[in-house]
């Protein structure tokens, strides 16, 4: 079921009204503003595996109330299907997106939560779950400002930037990580100007990022992927920023495909490459990128993405979403704690630590 | 106006029949085989300029029967009138597209054989300029086969080859420049496999490169853009091979934008980068590729490419058509005389220097 924008004063991402998660459907943009509303967290996997909604934040955030959309009808005397329903929940919105190392640590963030409030009513653990969820929200928006804070000690007025698909605002609660920066850049009066590459075959960029900062009224130029070394070789840039699914605990990052491609054209321009990261996003248990499990997509993204026939009749289609971009081309990791240069081991082990101290 | 397919017995790009220019419509193509028929160089320049016909070997023909059919009707008395009617036309035809210097080739080829008719009936002028339009298909389709062999020297049986856009036999009067050797491993029974980027943002190798390697039973794996730089950090590219709109005196190679990139990572992967050049497409006069004009093209290539609207309505957008890769990224330049290896200066006269002898 959708419902229209008027009902939503100011375009979020993820919004809680009323029992139900409103999602605004990120497939629809730039031409409608439209939110899914939804009552199930089957409604919530879905939403996360068709892209509905996008951003590892966002993704948690969906997920973290999904799972109280799978509990809250569950009788307040029944506390052994509370407590397998959230299990099996929490298992089933776990694996709509493998990569998102957010949506795992919203969940498991959420189990620990409850685990501390193990022998009260299920009335209260209900009311507890909602309002993690609610709290992992308003962390979301705050740890965005001050990521863009740290990245913008690394940034001058006057500056090009390049960013690949959409860690923006739309992904998160507000501000975005990569993009973050940029929102923050406008209220000091700078200008940056911002080219955002279209980011085949989903294109976030052109729908999303474009879309955000446009509507910020930030100087966004759109680029096709294959322009971004033409854009660097003009001198037209001076940093690229990008968001990240999943950091290895060595530094390396997983995300979006196209990613890697940049970081190597980048350090071939001598442009430094950031890489915005929640502390959610840093995955300590994964050594090195090659743990990363890689996810293929459907040939059709790539075939018939928007309603035309590109490519000929089966044709066969190699559509991955993300790739490894190796820690030796980062040249810093920005988390809400602040700016980690390499080696990153150390560095990333500590922002883990305050954030869980 | 177009005819079906059915009057062609094989799809070929250009074909003349009956005082006729008929031009395969490629913007249509992988799902409608159409062609335009064409009886005056305006419809002939519009083609070109709408990317109707594309690849420099094919403009080039195209163009040639272009200046015939400007000509064709004037009458045999009338030689003030032949004359300034080819200068007239053959400037109108050149202007189509500035960085395909095939296109002014094949004019100025026309011109200097006309030239050595000069005094004969304007019945032999015209004749002879059908005739000097079919030698220059004739002979296309022999130097891409040769292109083909010196290519493929420098490939085995079992490798990976990446190509971008479409340098293919589409583009040509047949195999095409960069896919050449990939026909020619074909019939000796090898097995290339070939990623062909789609090539954003008129998807020329979605829509051409992968439709005519899969109808040749070559095992070909559409990618986009973005996933090239994965791709060979998979280890499985051996060679990048691309075709060129002109090649500069100091071998600085212009060709569709995306393919500087691919040089980059080509370099970075340690993956051989090879540029297939007629010898058409070498530009003596330019002598580097700072000197090569790169044509933009419009914004709704890129905001509206797929039928849908992709992007938010007046976003900026940067949409070069070319760009331009510097001579030390080129492992070899392939003609239709052989394999040209750094410094190219020397190399890239004498092949000019052999085709003109």
């Amino acid at each position: 079921m959708t419902v229209s924008m008027e009902k939503i004063p100011h375009p979020r991402s993820v919004v809680w009204r009323e029992d139900r998660l409103l999602l605004l459907d990120q497939r629809r943009l730039p031409t409608e503003t439209v939110y899914l509303e939804l009552t199930t967290p089957e409604e919530v996997r879905e939403a996360i595996v068709k892209l509905a909604v996008r951003g590892a934040p966002a993704i948690g955030t969906a997920a973290a109330f999904g799972m109280y959309l799978g509990v809250k009808d569950i009788p307040d005397v029944d506390a052994g299907r509370f407590w397998s329903t959230l299990r099996r929940v929490g298992e089933n919105l776990r694996s709509a997106r493998p990569t998102a190392v957010n949506l795992a640590w919203a969940l498991e963030r959420i189990r620990r939560r409850l685990e501390t409030l193990k022998e009260r009513p299920v009335s209260e653990l209900k009311a507890a779950l909602l309002a993690e969820a609610h709290e992992i929200q308003r962390e979301d928006a705050d740890m965005c400002r001050k990521i863009g804070e740290h990245l913008l000690t690394l940034l001058e007025d006057g500056m090009g930037v390049l960013t690949h698909c959409n860690a923006g605002g739309l992904a998160t609660a507000a501000y975005g990580t990569a993009l973050a920066p940029l929102y923050l850049a406008k209220e000091r009066g700078w200008h940056l100007r911002v080219f955002a590459d279209e980011t085949r075959p989903v294109l976030q960029g052109a729908r999303l990022t474009a879309y955000e900062l446009q509507q910020a009224g930030i100087d966004v130029t759109l680029i096709c992927d294959n322009m971004a070394a033409a854009v660097m070789q003009k001198g037209w840039v001076q940093a690229v920023i990008v968001g990240t699914d999943r950091v290895a605990a060595n530094g390396d990052v997983a995300n979006k495909i196209g990613t890697y491609g940049l970081a190597v054209l980048a350090k071939a321009h001598g442009i430094p490459f950031y890489v915005a990261a929640p502390t959610s996003s840093i995955d300590l248990q994964t050594a090195t990128g090659a743990d990363i499990p890689i996810e293929e997509r459907p040939a059709e993204e790539v075939t018939r993405g928007f309603g035309a026939v590109t490519a000929p009749e089966g044709v066969q289609v190699y559509n991955p979403a993300f790739d490894v971009t190796p820690a030796e081309l980062v040249t810093a990791i920005i988390t809400e704690h602040g700016v980690i240069r390499p080696p990153f081991g150390p560095g990333l082990q500590e922002a883990v630590q305050r954030s869980q101290g």
